[in-house]
């Protein structure tokens, strides 16, 4: 990887989401050298991803090129790169741009869409977890409508636009929010030769309420914004299975081409770290510095960790504020470490949870403070702003939020590279003539 | 393709470039059907395209959803439609979504790339003619620097960092511009660990200088820009081969792994339209009313459309300019035809040519004034905004670029797609851990 070696212990960090991006900041390069892997060149807003799958807004405004975001850092060094696997004995990573030695290593690799196993259903259904991934899904529920207006299968074009998403997080809520925004506004203008009354956007949740870490204030205004919106709601549905044509649950089925999975996540583990007991439900457990279970030069931050203490049986959830307080702390104790100093414990401060659904319609819970409507709109909205890295990704997106608000509108309905299906089997030759 | 039979003659339309889209807007539909095809469901600006290539612009600031221009306008269809051929015998258009029959048939499909039948240079050079082709480059621009990184080979390391562009007129300079700008201002903070002052972008046009359809103010001047910059420039010099290592010219040789061809444009010809003295320099001749010879229900317009008069036996130049007046005219042309009225003979009107280098640094050629400077500058980005589709896209690429010029930034430096070579065989798996 040619990273030179230097008179500093070296702390290799994979993966630059919200936790590795915080530790790799915060960290100290007089004292440590540090080695950045990721297998993008940018850092991912991830809360935002939807807004790139439903036509709101550009990687631009959701992704920050990584070597932007640490010019000018000494004895620090970026590389793209896979990481097949780490040999724990030898302290070295295999990838596919080569080896590297490591004295400390940080798995900060966050987590990937859960498909419980079902390979149907994982064959079948759309993620949502990465912006190619959201920007596949941009393009398919564009290319499904261009369809629809291509057939005269009436059950065809019912499937082509019957839009179903699993899950009432939310991830699952946001998207069916920023959906049924499209059919009530948009789509009706562009496709007038097709009848939008008759699109279709299902929201399937397995639990009885809508956004259950939340409020039941914010469960319930939830329910009803996106009932406003069009979209319809099932509660304690389980999907069983999906072929591409029906989904299949343990209640009804649904006949629809696009199934977007948003059910559950589960950590990215690295093949290699292996040890008793290591590994619960996916992710790597970890004491309250962060260390794995028998490794003292092994930590694991954000949504691949799994810190369960006496107090907290269950261990934090999977959110971006965790990975933050993680990374952060983390920092903070390599910093001890050097000085032979004892370690500070975590303890997640929770400092609330927001989702949009659309327009003026927005919940929020804040300790202490729980609140829906246009101000808890206007709140997620400066509250994502604020979060956003970079000046230039925050005036964009405020720019497309702002003429959104005014317009009713979504403007970016671009299928800039057809979705062909996860083997590329599928969709539009796109070179036939410019 | 479900475009219903009606009581009015039927104008299909094929390419939503500048051309089409200008004669799709300006036609009459109480008096025509119109049916508008294209391969993307949105116009691209291409003068533009170039600052997607350089990490400037995001592809929503530059392409505009070809539905949502048309919004609410009657007896108009579009499709997003690859046409195989057309049979002008039977007036029937074939394509990948169904045939389709026309009484009037309008090509405007453009340019494509022009390697003059070298194969070599085909595989090996990337293009940048459509959105999909600028996204690849800027990927293979900063793929290049991070393999740059980790390899010890200098050989190996040079060709990588040696940026060479083939073509002196707006979109090489436009290019090797923004090129420059890179090296200069940007790269350097981003690579600390790599020698950027051995970076090189060299420009290699055929002529004794650059923009030889402008002024020799405009040229001289665009030189001096592009050296300040860094950039080198070679006049006079035929590239002849390239294999992906080596550039052969008829002068030297040039070692580089990214050949970008700017050199040519050829006309974007639809099979199946044949005549005898039809197609010339792979582009339709027609006459003053854009009617293809030997036909009178077949149109070309822009590009892909060669009208040669007395007074101008090489035709007017392949500019934007030229197929939105085409366009403009055709449109009104159809109208006289419906109210069978004389048909009025098309005259270029050139409003002039501009083209920028970099920032505060632009030529500009107006009927009677030419100037260079920041002036020109801003002059150039005042048309650009003025001509970009829509008030979204105008105010997202203004923003874009008072950052960029206030914090000498271009920062969509994003490898959101790695580009993996024309047939995808190299590159990063992108799913290795999230």
């Amino acid at each position: 990887m040619n990273i030179p070696e230097i008179n500093l212990k070296r702390i290799v960090i994979i993966g630059g989401g919200f936790g590795g991006l915080r530790l790799a900041k915060k960290l100290s390069t007089k004292d440590y050298q540090i080695v950045l892997l990721d297998k993008h060149n940018y850092h991912a807003f991830q809360p935002l991803l939807y807004q790139v799958a439903t036509a709101g807004l550009e990687p631009d405004s959701i992704a920050h090129a990584i070597r932007q975001i640490f010019a000018g850092k000494e004895n620090f060094y970026f590389r793209i790169a896979n990481v097949d696997r780490v040999d724990t004995n030898s302290q070295k990573i295999y990838s596919d741009i080569g080896d590297l030695d490591y004295d400390y290593l940080v798995i900060a690799t966050g987590s990937d869409t859960n498909y419980y196993g079902n390979q149907n259903i994982e064959r079948n259904a759309m993620p949502m977890k990465s912006i190619p991934e959201a920007l596949d899904l941009r393009s398919l529920i564009l290319q499904n409508l261009e369809k629809a207006l291509l057939t005269n299968d009436l059950d065809e074009r019912s499937r082509l636009m019957n839009y179903v998403i699993v899950g009432g997080g939310p991830t699952g809520v946001e998207l069916a929010g920023a959906m049924g925004e499209l059919k009530k506004h948009i789509l009706p203008h562009d496709y007038p030769d097709l009848d939008i009354r008759r699109m279709n956007v299902h929201l399937i949740q397995g639990a009885d309420r809508l956004l259950p870490t939340m409020s039941q204030n914010a469960s319930e205004k939830s329910f009803k914004y996106l009932e406003d919106l069009g979209v319809q709601v099932w509660f304690d549905m389980m999907v069983k299975d999906y072929d591409g044509k029906i989904i299949t649950t343990d209640k009804r089925p649904f006949e629809a081409t696009t199934l977007i999975w948003a059910a559950g996540v589960k950590g990215s583990l690295i093949p290699g770290i292996e040890g008793e007991g290591l590994i619960v439900g996916g992710r790597y457990v970890v004491n309250e510095f962060n260390q794995m279970k028998g490794f003292d030069n092994l930590f694991a931050i954000g949504d691949v960790a799994l810190m369960i203490t006496e107090e907290n049986p269950k261990g934090d959830p999977m959110v971006a504020q965790v990975s933050i307080q993680q990374g952060k702390l983390l920092a903070e104790n390599f910093n001890k470490l050097k000085l032979k100093k004892a370690l500070k414990p975590f303890r997640y401060k929770d400092k609330g949870s927001m989702a949009t659904i659309g327009r003026d319609k927005a919940v929020v819970d804040l300790p202490g403070w729980k609140f829906q409507g246009w101000f808890a709109w206007f709140v997620w909205m400066f509250v994502h702003l604020v979060s956003l890295v970079g000046f230039r990704n925050k005036v964009v997106a405020l720019m497309n939020w702002v003429i959104q608000y005014f317009q009713y509108n979504k403007s970016v309905r671009l299928i800039i590279r057809p979705y062909k299906g996860k083997n590329g089997q599928t969709g539009d030759d796109p070179n036939v003539f410019s």
